[in-house]
């Protein structure tokens, strides 16, 4: 439970709130580079942290974010011209680079110095991975770009989608550190009965087997580990045959998870708050060379009977067909006989449970049990971090020299005897040492070419 | 006119506010039964002063009206399984039955005692007459259920319906009070040249006759009697042939009517806010022992060129085509030609004047005349009973041993020589007298079994 | 730049507010004289200043301006029943007349005197060049109507439009008072390559050659020169051949502006607030007798590809296709190719950069230049009056023995060698003292009969 004023500062992102102020100290994604497809293309307009932006990619290729209103006189720059080198106002012609300068104020005389004096809010921005990121903050306190390795992925491994999520960015982050609703909301008939494989002992377990796991154990004991980046959890459950299952997912702050997959991934899952109750669910590969299958969950949809959340539209944009308004196409007889939701679609389970606690949730009124520990962490770092900031306190999990960003691995193994779930997916894994000497030894793909 | 405070008392009901606590005091109209068809149906949403809740049919066929929002971490129960006598939330499997006790945590050690301190907000339920109602009050002050004659009412008789109205409750209360208004707003052409059928004496005139009253006297004298329940009121009006019509409708507090009827009727209209600016228009049946034809008003409509208001939609809920977006379909060739209002549904004539005063109206700007009397009556009973509540008064009109809610009845008639308007309907008026001795002999029928 | 408080100040034109107050004290159009087509025809709902209202025409053609609400219980009188010289409410039959005196109350006692005690909020009227006028401010401070030319209309040259922008009225305004945007938001491709027909010399030039300086001189200078009605300010160009070209706009406190015309005219171009987020763009014809081509723009859409402002639509409210909704139908193709703004309505142009600055533009964020002195002046003299309305200060351009404001005429030339500006469009100018002989020999036509 959460007090009033912890609610208020935990979820309210605007520009001047605490929380606005600690995820404007971060690089975050703003869009899609295929939301921009080539040079001088069309103007998009982005709503980011609760400010209204305009994404332009310019004639040299260049990727410009910026206010949308034009500081003239208040026009849309949405409406602009984007042409050589610029974005023009479409009101009376002002002019500005990507850097937000104005380069050309023809309705003044020539010899005016007043565009000198007009200056667009300007973003900064880097592409990797298929992203366009930003950083929102004060300049004087911006630090480098964080690579959860995106920056050398080769062109044709890069994989990025976002979705839009109708409600605060904490209760989309919640359910996404939440590995006990995968036994209850996520589940579907038959799958306590799947046959055992053979993998149900120590090492590595099947899918279909990790379902079962689910099915079986649904009371998972969670462990939370904290780190430099913020922390990763291990929700452990018993096997049908008596061994110790565990899924660790990771929490960077702020708003970043990798969710537990077999052996390992990098995969990252990004909450973008849009405003305070729409954000972004980003997901998108990287480092796709130590583990080549991607997203570990492939495979985890072929058992189940879900469409699968990872679908390819072009615009980059997945559509939602399952909203509140249509409450989310529950089948009513489908939840009586075949799955627990009554929701064909996987993700949009994730939707209706978050989405139908209100555009922000009331947390005064909430009782957390056990399978909350990694819920209320998250809470309590953000909240520390956030309340921290005007008295000069330094964010968590900045880029900084001891801070790879590349090693936040998740996992999910039944343990050996005496195994400790710490070391899965850090470097004293074995499984990933030899992933990253196989990586090493694989001839070099071209990396793309970081902003 | 009120003052704006007093409006605001008037007109707000949520939690917390003086009028929303009065009328959590009384047993409530809360849903049809036949939203609910059977055990273990799909839930419902139900919106009811301002809170939002779920209702649900269990396994046995009791019903439970819960908070909407679980809980633990606010998922909606409106998607959750309705299974094996509780409803289980879609989001963790935590599971409560009708009385809102945690029966199942089932994400939690099986040793965990959490569930014990884990509540669901539930009000206690008691089903009558088709409708469930409810009581929201605290659980210190429940008074009985009030039995408006729906507990003994024959299944086959049941007949309960309901209707948005996009306004706040009182301003259709007023309309449901205000006699007057028929002479005006429901009149049609020709009317008062309907021939006289002979009914126009001392008695009980036809329904034809009763039309033919009101649009000749528009301006009847209104008088006022209190009593236990509230108040009964009289129109009075001349005949063509100079008798003096009566028309007495009911007010039991806080928001039911028995419209005048003739000979007398106890059907009941009633106003229950879903919030502040919406409410519901129930309308049931009670005792049609007493008054086999059921609401007095079949006829009524036999000589109007309106639609009946008493539609029998599958859903029990009666659908809206006339809509303050399609300003109610007037048609105002129709009005200048045939129908005072121009509009052809004669409870969407209704929703026009008092959805047209918008979603709460502002009763400093009214100027009430002489037969607003009832209004502002209602008003002062209401206002006087919300103020008293927070220094320990007694509501009005709650159950106890010398309330007999069954006895509240309306009634019509041209009085004969002599006759006190005050007894008509009562117990001491020989039509009532005769209809009980007749109900008496007649043969049993199967009684409802209340919850 | 403006304060945060003079922004509010300037924008709200509600009941009490300062501006709303100055603007009341203005004979205002209220709706069009052909949306009240004849005697007793539907009533029309008119919201001004946002206020609501209804506009009625009784059967003797007299138009009543009340407030929608019946003073009795408030049903919307736009359902009234418009008839026999006054407007009767659909609840009780209450009537009102134009004035607003309740001339019947047939639901009350014959010799009931209350309707003498009951008064509808009505506003004087004033039929004129086919718009309906009113008063809204305070009956003590009303002045005579401000007759632009309208009232000796004949009726065949009455023409006048509305169309509805989903913006603040000071943006609308600002738009309107802005020559230079003219350089840019309305320029298409080819148009400084137009060949010189001739008319780039002192004098009056061609439309097509004003377009083309237009085009060619893109940073005019701003000369503003004030008068007892506002102020008129000349954008000055030089043309391709060295002569010095000079648009002359009028500004009448509050709301109203002549774009300038060649030679002349007094078409009038107003801005009539609904509320703080709406308002309408009237246009009218006045003095058709001075410049019988009406407005002076008729050929301005000749040589462009946009399609004209002025259509002819049945209601008299030009409808919108190009809407904030559909992006205006911006076609970027188009935008690259063809014209600077890829919209192809002209004053849908004007549509998208008024109202893309928001509901209500935030003036603390704009950088205003050299082109924006009319702008700046608007807004000073509006300030000015409104702030010193509650220490009696009397606003400026109310009608008055010195103020003909048929007088105030918009222009556009080339300069001859020394000739000053201020001189065209004025008595003083001989066009218009030539034009103002050919009217006086012109046969007199059968004016408008003023109510």
């Amino acid at each position: 439970m959460l007090s009033e004023e912890n609610n208020q500062i935990l979820t309210r992102v605007g520009p001047g709130t605490l929380m606005g102020d600690l995820l404007r100290r971060y690089w975050t994604p703003a869009l899609l580079s295929m939301e921009l497809p080539g040079p001088d293309c069309v103007p998009v307009r982005v709503r980011l942290l609760g400010e209204n932006l305009v994404a332009f990619r310019d004639t040299e290729g260049k990727v410009g974010l910026v206010a949308e209103n034009c500081p003239h006189r208040g026009a849309s720059l949405y409406f602009g011209r984007n042409e050589e080198c610029g974005l023009r106002c479409p009101y009376h012609g002002w002019k500005f680079d990507t850097e937000g300068t104005c380069v050309d104020m023809p309705s003044e005389p020539a010899d005016s110095t007043f565009k000198y004096k007009v200056k667009l809010t300007s973003y900064p921005v880097h592409e990797s991975g298929g992203i366009v990121w930003a950083y929102l903050g004060p300049r004087e306190t911006m630090t480098p770009f964080r690579d959860f390795g995106t920056d050398s992925l080769p062109e044709e491994k890069v994989y990025a989608r976002k979705q839009l999520a109708r409600c605060n960015w904490v209760q989309t982050m919640e359910g996404n550190l939440d590995s006990a609703h995968i036994s209850w909301l996520h589940q579907f008939n038959g799958v306590a009965d799947l046959p055992d494989d053979g993998t149900d002992k120590p090492g590595y377990p099947s899918n279909a087997m990790a379902w079962k796991f689910w099915a079986h154990d649904r009371a998972p004991r969670l462990e939370v580990h904290d780190t430099w980046y913020g922390y990763r959890y291990a929700a452990i459950r018993t096997t049908p045959n008596g061994n110790t299952n565990v899924r660790i997912t990771e929490y960077c702050v702020p708003y970043s998870t990798v969710v537990a997959s077999n052996p390992f991934t990098t995969r990252q899952l990004m909450v973008v708050p849009i405003d305070d109750e729409n954000c972004w669910r980003y997901n998108f590969t990287t480092q796709v060379d130590l583990n080549p299958n991607g997203y570990g969950g492939e495979n985890l949809f072929a058992v189940s009977p879900f469409e699968t959340p990872f679908r390819n539209p072009g615009s980059g944009i997945t559509p939602r067909e399952y909203t509140a308004e249509n409450d989310y196409l529950i089948d009513r007889e489908d939840q009586r006989t075949s799955t627990f939701s009554g929701i064909r679609d996987f993700v949009s389970q994730d939707f209706m449970v978050t989405e139908s606690m209100g555009p922000i949730y009331d947390r005064t009124k909430e009782h957390l049990a056990t399978t909350d520990k990694a819920v209320i962490r998250m809470r309590n770092i953000l909240l520390k971090a956030a309340k921290g900031l005007p008295d000069g306190g330094q964010p968590p999990a900045l880029a900084g020299p001891d801070h790879d960003f590349r090693k936040i691995r998740s996992a999910e193994k039944n343990l050996e005897p005496g195994e400790d779930w710490r070391i899965l997916g850090t470097d004293d894994d074995p499984v990933v040492q030899e992933a990253m000497l196989a990586a090493a030894n694989r001839p070099p793909t071209t990396p793309n070419t970081p902003a």
